[in-house]
């Protein structure tokens, strides 16, 4: 395992009847969560970065952590903080979230 | 878990001084791996999609298998069958392709 937790977060938009993730906040999110792990001195050990669509549209911003494979959906700005302390620093997925 | 095995390809594709894989054939890898699935009905099991830059740049193409974290550089249209035969569906890790 190359880092401890490796996050995917669709940033797909095309022109789809459900809405796509990257049409959100998708490429927002990947940025607060790079600012929140470099203050924490997180961003060795954990990943993350953009990616295709992660098949749950409609329920965007979607996001996927490896290597559990739990996929969080409709997930904000706010939630960044939460996600960052409950789940890839104390390994306890935030429930309210999850998808899939 | 979702999906059986869940696949990032790097389509990364910025101006960098080391090759970025984008610009190499990462997104016809995607074409070829989805379509040697479809044909084995393997496709709703196994997902692969297009991600970001993995962090190997000067060894991409590059992706990764999820859940075992195994990163795969260098890897060649002409991979694609073996990976899926010996990594995707039988779990052993091709290891003449892995990095990291």
């Amino acid at each position: 395992m190359h880092f401890e937790k490796h996050v995917f977060i669709c940033s797909n938009d095309k022109d789809a009847p459900k809405k796509c993730c990257g049409s959100g906040h998708g490429m927002e999110l990947v940025e607060k969560f790079k600012a929140t792990w470099a203050a924490q001195g997180l961003d060795t050990k954990i990943r993350i970065q953009r990616a295709g669509c992660l098949d749950f549209c409609g329920k965007g911003p979607t996001m996927v952590v490896y290597p559990e494979g739990v996929f969080y959906g409709n997930v904000q700005l706010a939630d960044v903080e939460e996600i960052t302390e409950s789940h890839l620093v104390n390994n306890t997925p935030v429930s309210r979230l999850q998808i899939g």
